[in-house]
């Protein structure tokens, strides 16, 4: 089997190791018998598992004890209704901060849920939005904070637009008073950041993390014992902290892959190690998108340029899918933009691997000389 | 490898068939390179895969046109608020039919949400709840159901209480006007039922399904249609059947796992060759109980005793310790009676081999032979 050089936006490639293992013990999960897909989430064998996946994310993270790790389920998407279902309360505002169209989707459904169940208002803290689009993150002085919201609301990384924040361990994210809230989705584990100036982060697992179907919600204890009580149990995150992510069945092969994917992860050296070679992996195609003499262009402003998401245009739409064509046509998979935007975009998460990253500069290259 | 003898109540056994196929394409699927898991769910290679899972579903249970099949995420529990959610409007009454612990949690979930969301009233249309539990189903005379109803809810099998109604090909449910709704998680696919006296059926995958993580909706569109449309696009079953179950990101493997599963039942002949042989594994256990002199005791009423999930009593808590004990010695897992409930519960889904079954009643027999 050739491996492809799978640059997907998510679900997207997943370490190696991390698949093979899963191969090796998929119809018999430790001497068991059974799949551990096929044994109970109340019974030893998989509890185990599922303890590892948590406590690896809060090591991985290095969250402190006053944080819980949560798996639920619905994706990043379900959370964007669910997030203001439990902290938006009557009487109070969130502040929405947009930056892209994951945001945007944020802001609607907030204000959805927000009517629909007796919340409170839902308050455009600011939009980079500019030419229908993305190209950077607000400044400081641009937000438009309400005094006394019941949060604030970002996205980290964009991955549609390819637009981050520069979080990093000495650059924090914009000073905001209100508990800070925010969708983590495709950078999550990818850099090293501060999570104590996070009250919430969610995200779907499918980037950084696992596999599609397990959504991960990180909340400081005093966070979740705020949220609202008159929901549903289900609906409420307290009811799964309380439970360890355990109060109904857990997508538990899902979770075993996340163990799997982040067991990797650690033995690869962590967060600082993984954020060193993502750092490169991005400068090579920004560098060959830079170096291009115009042919290739990224819209990006060049603070807010994506480590995770790299996204570029080509002169015509007609070079692009060609582009797309021939890259295809060497097993690099995944590089069309999504369809609201067009152009190219390179998803390089935690699993990509340099050298197929390298493979695709070089086919960059080679490209731009017979085309450009 | 020898396979454990797995009477799990779900997460369940799976069919070796479908356990092998996944282990065997686990890291090169269809030979493109990489996992299906790996597969964006907006390409080709899983939509071919989700479609088939969907279309899988609507050939074994023989749906008309008229209804669609979605596959979401949250599992049955999610549907206890999800469903009021959309379909219990302001100014209506929906009907709960209790007969059991999940019929319970239902109208508890329903009653929250309804508070929460401005939505009707919940009436308890029925409840055989007697000396703390259930051991039948209501006659009709024994409903009280409102006239104008938005629905009428139900528990088709009653997964702890081992507690089912007698449905068949020529046995429908209990008459009512109303649109019916069914919990069919632990019983779906397990026997012939006409899938057209209920309006939306939804479970957890992970009993005659696949494995945890899906959760299967299914739905006239006539109904889907009169859905509350103020809520977040999210949690509008609308949604996600305009989007063919790809609204978000799907749990792709999950679904996969599905479709491995329906391969399987459908290759072994459908759900009338696996009611068959669910009829003579479930036999099997229900006469070696009433054939022990009572030394077993099944507490549910002979009319209403589940094919799915069986469960009985021995004279002492310490001859069930004793039992479990012996039985997981012999590699039977699983046998153990739901915490809430105590006794011993033989979960015996369409995976469950009849070989299992056999070795579970004369072991059955030997032990009541020795501690009897
Ligand atoms: C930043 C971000 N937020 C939200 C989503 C939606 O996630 P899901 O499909 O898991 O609902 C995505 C998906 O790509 C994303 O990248
Ligand atoms: C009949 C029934 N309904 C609901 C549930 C809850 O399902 P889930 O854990 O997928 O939320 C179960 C789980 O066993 C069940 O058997
Ligand atoms: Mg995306
Ligand atoms: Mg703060
Ligand atoms: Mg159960
Ligand atoms: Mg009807």
């Amino acid at each position: 089997m050739s491996r492809a050089l799978n640059f997907n936006a998510g679900p997207a490639s997943l370490p190696f190791a991390a698949l093979a293992r899963a191969r090796d013990e998929l119809i018999d999960f430790d001497g068991s018998g059974m799949s551990v897909m096929e044994h109970s989430h109340r019974g030893k064998v998989y509890e185990k598992v599922h303890h590892e996946a948590t406590a690896l994310v809060a090591e991985l993270l290095e969250l402190p004890k006053d944080y819980d790790v949560l798996f639920v389920q619905g994706g990043a998407s379900m959370a964007f209704a669910q997030i203001p279902m439990n902290f938006l309360e009557a009487g109070k505002t969130a502040d929405y901060i947009v930056t892209g169209a994951w945001g945007e989707k944020a802001v609607s459904e907030a204000r959805a849920m927000s009517k629909a169940a007796n919340g409170g208002e839902v308050h455009m803290a600011a939009s980079t939005q500019q030419d229908k689009t993305y190209v950077r993150v607000p400044r400081q002085d641009e937000l438009s904070l309400t005094p006394g919201a019941a949060y604030v609301h970002c996205t980290s990384n964009e991955t549609i637009h390819g637009v981050e924040y520069a979080l990093g361990p000495s650059t924090p994210f914009p000073k905001v008073q209100a508990p800070l809230i925010c969708d983590m989705s495709s950078d999550i584990l990818g850099r090293r950041v501060d999570m104590t100036q996070f009250d919430v982060v969610y995200g779907g697992a499918q980037k950084n993390i696992g596999p599609s179907g397990v959504t991960i919600v990180i909340a400081k204890k005093s966070m979740l014992d705020r949220g609202r009580k008159d929901l549903p149990a289900i609906f409420q995150y307290r009811t799964h902290a309380e439970n360890k992510s355990l109060y109904n069945t857990p997508p538990t092969f899902g979770i075993y892959l996340v163990r799997n994917t982040l067991a990797w992860l650690k033995s690869e050296g962590g967060v600082a190690a993984i954020e060193a070679r993502n750092v490169k992996k991005a400068a090579a195609l920004y560098d060959t998108i830079d170096g291009s003499g115009g042919f290739y262009r990224c819209p990006v402003d060049k603070a807010c340029r994506s480590i995770m998401n790299v996204v570029w245009r080509l002169p015509t739409p007609e070079l692009e899918e060609a582009f797309v064509k021939e890259a295809e046509a060497q097993q690099m998979i995944g590089l069309k933009g999504h369809r609201s935007v067009g152009g190219i975009r390179a998803s390089i998460y935690n699993a990509v691997e340099p050298a197929w990253v390298d493979a695709l500069a070089a086919f960059m290259k080679d490209f731009a000389k017979r085309r450009g």
